[in-house]
C-alpha cells in the first residue's frame, strides 16, 4: 500500500528543485533499476508482485509491494513497467586528471534531456567514463534523461562544473570541438586521451569555450556539394566522433 | 482570424487516421516551413505578422494571418514559432533500382517518431535519398517526426512497403544489417551502393529479414572487455554506420 505522501514524493522528483533538496532521483522500469541497484544506494523501491517473483533479493532502505494500479498512480510514465526506485544522487570528486589519462566528454549547454541521456549511453558504449557538464546543461537526474540512458548512467560519472576554469587547469591535453569550418575528422590527428566538447543544440559551442579549443573538427556531409541540413543532432554528432576516436585505437 | 473548424482540422493532423484521410501533414516553425515550401504543395499557411514581414511572398492554397495567441491555440507545440503549415503528402513511385545505384536505408519496425526523424536528418546529411520503411514503422508524417527532421524530409524520399518482397526484387545488391554477432564494421568490405537495414528499438531486425541480409555488421564497443549497455540507440547506430560507409568513399 502506497501512501498519498509517498506518491507525492515520487511525483516531486520530476522537478530539479525537489531532486536537489532530496538529493535523490527516480528510475523506472526493471531493466534500468537492475542496472542501478548493484552500485547505487536505493532509498525506496516500489514494485508489483511480478517484479518480486523474479527479483527476490532487492536491497533498499524501504521496499513496498503494490498493485499495478498503484504503480500507475505513482509512475511518471504512460506505461509503467513493474518497478520504480528512488536512488541517492552519487557524489563524484571532480577528477582533474581524467582527460590526461583517458578520453572524456564535456557538454557546453546541452538542453534536451533525451539528448543528454543518449549521449551518456554513447559514452558508456565507447568506454568514456567521465562526462563534464557546464552548469547550464540540463540536469542528468531529469527522469527523461535517466530513461534515455537505459541504465548506462550507472557506468558513466557525470560532473557539473564551470567548464572554462576546469579546461584551463588541463595541461598538454588536447581539447576537441566540432565546428562547421573545422578540419575533416577523418584526416585529423586524434589522441587516445583528451577532452571532446559538444555544444548546445541551437548555438553550438559558446565563444568563450571555442577560444580554448585546441583542435577544430568537422564531420563531413556527403557528397560535399549536395544541399543538406545545417547540422547534425548533437547526440548523433557525439556518436560519430566517439566512434572515430575509438576506431583509431582498436 | 482562424475559425474553430480550421483549428480542429489542424489539431486532427496529430493522428495518422486524419493525416491519411486528408492526405496532409503539419509542419511547424519557420525553419522547417522554409525548407518545405519550395518543394511541397502547401494547402494552408497560418502565421503571425512577424513571419510575413520576413516572408512576403509565400505561396499556398490558403494563407491566414493570425495573432500569436491564435497561433498558440492552433499549434501542437508548447512554444509555437511564428508559423505552421499544412502540406500535401507527396507521392513517390517506389524505386526498385535505387539500391543498385546509390546507398539506401530501410527501417524494419522503428517505433519512436523522434528516432525516425533523427534518422531522416542523418540520411540527408549523408546524401541517402531513399528510405524504405516496413509497414509497421511509425508514420513519417507524425508531427514529432517532422519536428525531429528539422526540414531534412524535404530532401529524403520516404517509402512504405513490405520489405521482404521489396528486398527480394533486388539482384546483386548487398543488404547490410547490424547484429551483436556481426563482423566489426571497420574490418568489413563496404560498397558505395546497397541497402542498410536498421531494426526495431527493442527487438532489432526481425528474423524473416535477418534471413535475407547478405552482410552482418557490428559497431564495436570500447574497450572490448568492459561491461556496457546492451546496444546503441537505433538513430545513433544508423549515424555511425552511415558515417563509416561515407568515410570510405570521400
Amino acid at each position: 500500500m502506497l501512501s498519498k505522501n509517498k506518491i507525492k514524493f515520487i511525483h516531486s522528483l520530476d522537478t530539479k528543485k525537489a531532486r536537489k533538496e532530496e538529493n535523490a532521483f527516480l528510475v523506472e522500469g526493471f531493466k534500468s533499476v537492475d542496472e542501478f541497484l548493484p552500485s547505487f544506494h536505493c532509498k525506496l523501491l516500489v514494485a508489483t508482485s511480478s517484479y518480486f517473483s523474479t527479483h527476490p533479493k532487492c536491497i533498499a532502505d524501504e521496499i513496498i509491494e503494490v498493485t499495478p494500479e498503484e504503480l500507475s498512480r505513482a509512475s511518471l510514465l504512460k506505461t509503467p513497467q513493474e518497478v520504480l526506485a528512488v536512488f541517492e544522487q552519487p557524489f563524484y570528486k571532480l577528477d582533474f586528471e581524467a582527460p590526461s589519462s583517458s578520453l572524456c566528454l564535456a557538454l557546453d549547454g546541452v538542453q534536451d534531456p533525451g539528448n543528454l541521456g543518449t549521449i551518456i549511453r554513447i559514452a558508456d558504449w565507447f568506454g568514456i567514463e567521465d562526462l563534464f557538464c557546464s552548469q547550464n546543461t540540463v540536469d542528468v537526474y531529469n527522469p527523461k534523461t535517466i530513461q534515455a540512458t537505459m541504465g548506462a548512467l550507472s557506468r558513466v560519472k557525470v560532473h557539473y562544473t564551470d567548464l572554462i576554469p576546469f579546461i584551463q587547469t588541463l595541461h598538454n591535453v588536447p581539447v576537441y570541438g566540432t565546428f562547421l569550418d573545422g578540419d575533416v575528422i577523418y584526416q585529423s590527428e586524434l589522441s587516445p586521451t583528451g577532452l571532446i566538447i559538444m555544444g548546445n543544440e541551437g548555438n553550438g559551442i559558446s565563444p568563450e569555450i571555442e577560444n580554448i579549443v585546441t583542435q577544430r573538427l568537422y564531420i563531413p556531409n556527403y557528397p560535399k556539394e549536395r544541399k543538406t541540413s545545417e547540422s547534425l543532432n548533437v547526440a548523433v554528432a557525439t556518436s560519430i566522433i566517439c566512434a572515430e576516436f575509438r576506431r583509431r585505437f582498436i
